[in-house]
């Protein structure tokens, strides 16, 4: 029925919220029209009400909580924005948020609770039954960002010598089966997983097949302890749809379906992507101004101090400038096209990295590589540069100064672009932690080091 | 056993292909030894086969391909590069290649064959059974990187009317059923899909309940002719596993599942990444130095140009630098870190896009914010520059220049840095592209204008 109901709007269906929808909210939230707002926010999916409630100002928040927060649940909760996570949860009486989060599964509370304040944890740990209060603390003692943390509890099992008859007949009985679950994880005596059974082979085999005979050869084991970055990989690399979480001495603790690590992949991305840029990768769509300011302010003084660099260099060659001013408007052409080539090689190169296609056997050929390429694109660039500074200023002198300042600035940038990443994933720092800074410092001292020192030797 | 076997290793385990490893193969590849390769090789899973080959050089690639090409398998292929898929292919004999393109499924088929010319497409084609060959033909008349060329055409339905047992029963008799299914869907007479049910409650429910009667709230169809990207995002943002495909009249025509989806999502944040750094979204880390050189030419040509913007506006002021050659030195500060608040700006924009938080209802206040955060950090940076401009040259008049032009390049950076993406992504192109250009000739220009401009009124 909805299939036949929205088709016509599938075609261009990009599932950004729609802004009429969103204004329909603001107007009726601040005109206190609590019925309106229900009838609005209820078709919405709790992850498209998390959006909305992050893109409003933060006095719409409040108006929509107080009118409609005892409506929410706790999927809205757990798709909220860190940013504003804290905020809502402390608008919500104490009884709609305890009845809000005993719906959730146990890796979800644990991803809402571990970055709340002391008194908001404990307010929301008492709303938990005693047994999925202790699930939640259990996983809480894992590392943050381990598979531990994002391990739901609630795991399938079969013992390895029963058959899909025996596997069929006790999923049958009435359990409490967790919401989502794709395999049935076979355990020996110690608890170990030895392997898995999809749930497809199980209903499509004979009741008297061993289910040892029709196990995945997709199995592995994941420890609680391993990084949620690495877990994500590996279910991307290998095509995994859940895989089994064991503690230390590799017993069976629980299980990591692909949404979660698809939702770890999505936030791994922002933070390469924000880090080599300079941002803190807190940072949201719904921070105010000066939070934003506060997160940015960082690396710029950082970049104050490096730009600081290239002035001293500059002002080494103020003799030269004095004889020659024309050489103050050509030289941020070869810093800034050298910048330019710093951040292509530095994005290839850290995105290699996340996708553990750059490492210690291929890393010379790359590096080799992003020399030659330097050297190449130099080349072009200073013919291009070279021939026009020379007709321009009808100075053969200076095109040369120009093309020769160029190729050094652009092999420079090609290899600083791949050696600062590489040296910091080395050092086991993360490659996008802010290389952007220092590469193109480099090619900003470098270009003006080489051009005013040529142009010193050469022209004068 | 597995899992007892490497659990040690597991803590540290990124998933990074073993150099030593890669450093044996290419041993016994170079020394002809078939056996040694093909037992270093058998325990490998397909994707790490297929990272090896392209973390190889390419005459080491043809050695291993040569001793060891009879034995490549169909999901090797599939996850193989672009890069380097045509040469492989190439060098595999075509019996070979028949046999190892049989056992994929047809999205995979699609996805191997798409990008090939014609008479590559053609040996893998007729390599198909008749029917196979149909299905990969059917959904390649369908958009390049839409939802009809990811899914895959092997879905599992039962009619709408069914109970769990006849659907239990039809499951259990000998069909060919897909390698991976999480979902029945249930269709009409008319073959619309109307729903779906999880293979784990047809595991927990009675035989009479109707399927009608446990399907799940998370179903949504995709249209065939939806972007990918979008596909992907859906995924994500709603938690999906599988989701039905439709054609333009709303029958079922496939199915698309999340592995699909998590490859897509993980290829849409490359493409971001590096376009924003100016760089062809087609560069791998197999191409050669002068493919490299190549693909991130035209940025580098394009960013010469605009460069040269700079030194016209710099040349304007040839009098004042003369007049005071300290200028020369000091303005590159001002550019730079205007570029480093761009950038970030910038990053943080075209992420929120990409994530669609960023959208009509929230445009403004974003804008405001970005407005509001470049004045502050903008005054924070004037105080640090002027002040110690003011006292390095005892003079307050250059720290005011230096303090105000800081001011207002930073403003310019954090609004240009919102604004680009946004004016692209308005006029339907990708906002990634190469803003990075765009912004920081914009900081650039408009840092050099600043200082200079201000300093001839204010100094001279």
């Amino acid at each position: 029925m909805a299939a036949q109901a929205t088709e016509t709007e599938h075609e261009d269906e990009d599932y950004t919220l729609d802004p009429e929808l969103v204004d329909h909210v603001v107007a009726a939230a601040e005109s206190g029209d609590a019925a309106a707002l229900r009838g609005l926010l209820e078709p919405l999916h709790a992850a498209d009400i998390a959006d909305l409630l992050e893109q409003v100002g933060a006095a719409q928040r409040q108006e929509i909580l107080h009118l409609w927060g005892d409506e929410i649940d706790g999927e809205v909760l757990s798709e909220l924005d860190e940013s504003i996570r804290e905020e809502v949860i402390s608008a919500l009486p104490r009884d709609v948020l305890a009845g809000a989060v005993r719906e959730l599964d146990s890796d979800d509370v644990v991803d809402l609770i571990e970055d709340l304040e002391e008194p908001q944890q404990e307010a929301i740990l008492g709303a938990l039954d005693v047994s999925d209060r202790a699930a939640v603390e259990q996983s809480l003692t894992w590392p943050e960002y381990s598979a531990g943390r994002l391990m739901q509890r609630e795991v399938v099992t079969a013992p390895e010598h029963w058959t899909v008859g025996d596997a069929v007949d006790f999923l049958g009985r009435d359990h409490e089966l967790p919401d989502q679950f794709y395999h049935v994880i076979l355990v020996d005596a110690a608890h170990h997983p030895v392997g898995y059974v999809t749930l497809g082979k199980l209903l499509s085999s004979r009741r008297a097949t061993p289910l040892m005979q029709i196990t995945e050869d997709s199995f592995r084991t994941i420890s609680a302890r391993q990084e949620e970055g690495d877990v994500a990989y590996a279910f991307n690399q290998y095509h995994l749809i859940s895989a089994p979480v064991v503690d230390d001495s590799g017993r069976l603790v629980g299980v990591i379906t692909i949404d979660d690590a698809m939702a770890v992949l999505d936030e791994e991305h922002e933070e390469d992507m924000l880090r080599l840029a300079g941002v803190n990768d807190e940072s949201h769509v719904s921070d105010g101004p000066l939070t934003t300011a506060k997160q940015r302010l960082p690396w710029l003084v950082i970049n104050l101090c490096t730009a600081s660099l290239s002035a001293i260099v500059i002002s080494q060659f103020e003799n030269t400038i004095a004889r020659l001013v024309a050489l103050a408007s050509l030289m941020p052409i070869v810093a800034s096209t050298g910048g330019i080539a710093g951040t292509q090689s530095l994005a290839v190169a850290v995105r290699a990295l996340a996708a553990r296609d750059l490492n210690s056997s291929n890393a010379k050929r790359v590096v080799r590589r992003e020399l030659l390429a330097g050297m190449l694109n130099g080349i072009s660039l200073a013919i291009i540069l070279g021939s026009a500074g020379a007709l321009l200023f009808h100075d053969f002198r200076l095109g040369l100064v120009l093309g020769m300042a160029m190729i050094a600035n652009q092999i420079v940038a090609a290899l600083g672009g791949v050696l600062v990443p590489l040296t910091l994933d080395r050092m086991g720092l993360d490659p996008a932690l802010a290389s952007g800074t220092f590469v193109t410092t480099l090619t900003d001292v470098m270009g003006f080091f080489a051009f005013l020192g040529l142009a010193t030797v050469i022209l004068l």
